[in-house]
């Protein structure tokens, strides 16, 4: 029996995709060999990222000065990219406002002056600071934000307007709301929510910034040689990208950023609301900050934490348990689950709450 | 029709193993998701990575000092994580057998002093220098080997004996030979070749060896830190991570790297049996240093190559275009290319030959 799973990634993909996926896994288009086999210079596989490259500029709207990227690692990995690209100066300014945003600040402050200009820890980081208040720093080379924070829940309604370059990890929101690109230095985000299986991370850079890393930066992270390459400069990730194209494809069926964006907000809608007239569960974070893709909430008791978590993966609703650092729950409700994944999950926490007032 | 796939990498796997991948590729394990779908931090998946990594040191016979880690970026990454975790005397040594022998050097150069102490370029790399006749640098970090070339076709039949640490890029040849892991103090590969879908890279390093990485060293690039992190400090390439689980079990069942060496050895002395009785076709490589997994050859002119490779694609036997570095025709057969793929290409030779005399 197929699940709703609530992972905050890897996290579920489209059942088409899949199921396509699976039908074509050992003669992928008509080569009489599998997608995992087949050499990444084969020109029935080249077309494979060139297509998904298209479908991203082409969803998010992406203006032909910027680069489009399928690289390998993570955006952990691009924590340190970042900086080895960018900065020139030697200073840049950090907005942390939860886990991987303290992370990626971490890296930054390996290569210089990673200045901290915004930080929402204060309150666990249930809010995101006034982006129209924060110091930005004189001649930084560039502002870093995470514009959806996966474990915290939250979500930047308005984006720095400053004089550097912005970059955003948009790993947990990639495709799930328009924005306009040129706005934004890079964008980058882990596949593994909202695009495809984990191993592949997409980098949009804009050209005129990315032309002089750092001499220290390894010839795999220089965004440059990437570019150059065509995302080809080795052996790329092969079936992730594959998996990516299938899943950008269906994205283009179903109706875009923006189509996706209304199922959403519909879908977050539901569940916040539920949430918010529940007298058993609670979300912390403050209502206009709200992610539509990650809903943690609590009960008033980790033992019912615990016992909700048991009793929804009996029920067929798995991944709910919040991270670590946060705990209680978490439902990350990403572009591919359906409506009836949140309103199965619904239905259950109502039976839930009658059954432990 | 499934064709024999002569691919350098990303190259054929067993059937056996994509047949077990497709079908429970809907529900891996029982979890009614797909594995491409499940948290990297749920048990049945940790229990993958773990057993993968079992697997790993049963076979290579890893002694448990050395850690055995999943990484991303291929080997190409690793030519800079080398230096970033173990240039700390800032000079180390590089024997330059073949194009990414080069490269490992080249990306050596960008962290400190890397000598070239052997190179076989005067012979388009048709030979491995005599090692007990290099001149090793006093006080080098370490020594850098490239154990089987890909392009080139060429193998270590003997490991210098050094006293800095000796590291080696077996990429396109691990577990195809047995060798004693104690004298090394560093293997990697990157999977595409002898163990599963591009996007995973296997390091076994020496843990006394690791501890130290530069200052400037990625985060995701410590090799201390994903050894500290069971390879999950972030999430991993869970799909190529499973694919090599199952290759490895598929390994084992076979009868393992012994098992694996003889067949390698047994499938290759034929192709090089009957190119050197031909009169058509070619090897250049001097016979001692013959690869077992990567057999180029060349026809007395490009014309009759690319006609070769034209009739042998249409006759199902793909992927036979040598590097655009040597040109002509190269025959990849690794781990998992069947005995009838090695006897078919032979057959089509023979003919081939007695058509264009």
């Amino acid at each position: 029996m197929r699940v709703y799973n609530f992972s905050a990634g890897p996290s579920t993909l489209p059942l088409n995709v899949l199921e396509q996926a699976q039908k074509e896994f050992l003669d992928f288009a008509g080569t009489g060999m599998s997608v995992t086999e087949i050499s990444h210079r084969d020109k029935a596989f080249a077309t494979v990222v060139s297509e998904a490259e298209a479908l991203v500029r082409e969803l998010l709207n992406v203006p032909e000065d910027y680069a489009v990227l399928f690289v390998q690692g993570g955006a952990s990995t691009q924590f340190a990219a970042i900086p080895l690209n960018m900065m020139h100066g030697g200073k840049a300014d950090y907005i942390v406002t939860g886990n991987f945003a303290k992370k990626a600040w971490q890296e930054g402050e390996i290569y210089g002056e990673a200045v901290k200009i915004g930080d929402s820890s204060d309150k666990t980081y249930t809010y995101i600071p006034d982006v129209d208040k924060l110091e930005y720093t004189e001649g930084a080379d560039y502002v870093h934000i995470t514009s959806n924070n996966t474990i915290f829940g939250t979500r930047y309604i308005k984006f720095p307007e400053c004089n550097a370059p912005l970059v955003a990890d948009m790993s947990s929101e990639i495709f799930s709301r328009e924005v306009d690109v040129s706005r934004f230095g890079v964008i980058y985000a882990g596949a593994q929510k909202n695009l495809a299986p984990a191993g592949v991370t997409i980098v949009i850079a804009k050209r005129s910034l990315i032309q002089d890393p750092l001499p220290i930066c390894p010839t795999m992270l220089k965004w440059k040689v990437q570019d150059e390459n065509g995302s080809l400069y080795n052996t790329p990730p092969c079936f992730s990208i594959y998996m990516a194209d299938l899943v950008l494809r269906d994205l283009k069926a179903k109706g875009g950023v923006k189509a996706m964006n209304e199922v959403g907000e519909y879908k977050a809608g539901l569940l916040y609301e539920f949430i918010d007239n529940s007298k058993l569960f609670k979300n912390n974070v403050e209502k206009q900050f709200r992610s539509i893709m990650n809903v943690p909430f609590v009960t008033p008791s980790a033992e019912l934490d615990a016992k909700f978590i048991a009793e929804a993966k009996a029920a067929g609703l798995v991944s709910l348990k919040g991270h670590r650092l946060v705990g209680g729950m978490r439902a990350s409700i990403y572009n591919a689950m359906p409506v009836e994944g949140v309103k199965a999950l619904i239905d259950f926490m109502k039976k839930f709450e009658l059954e432990n007032k």
